[in-house]
């Protein structure tokens, strides 16, 4: 089965990715942006979800500065 | 609105990343795990999707190695 994690800085975590985005935007002429964040998007084929939730604990996102969240979604 | 954006690397593409988390999976004594793929999470706030679609075109994702999909979340 495929899941798909997604990893996000947690809130009031600096996220400079985002900002750099949402400076970037105006000035190719896109406004009405407020905030942007940038995460990660991990797609894993695995055999079972049983282990998903210690994968991504353990290796996929860093608990000090992110939170993340995790569907099977084929 | 918030619009969410999934970025990956477009298939035959070079994904180091997702190799190097799926090498280090069974390290960590996850077993059963296949392909892994891992690309970018962007979440914005925009007044308008109207605009989304040229963002990520422009800005959000290469379109010589990545592929994207959007939707609105909320």
């Amino acid at each position: 089965m495929k899941v798909r994690v997604l990893v996000r800085p947690k809130r009031g975590i600096l996220d400079p990715q985002g900002e750099a985005v949402k400076r970037a935007l105006p000035a190719l002429g896109f406004s009405g942006v407020g905030a942007v964040h940038i995460g990660r998007l991990i797609e894993l084929e695995v055999e079972s979800a049983d282990e998903v939730e210690g994968m991504c604990r353990r290796l996929l996102a860093n608990p000090t500065t992110e939170e993340y969240e995790w569907e099977v979604v084929s």
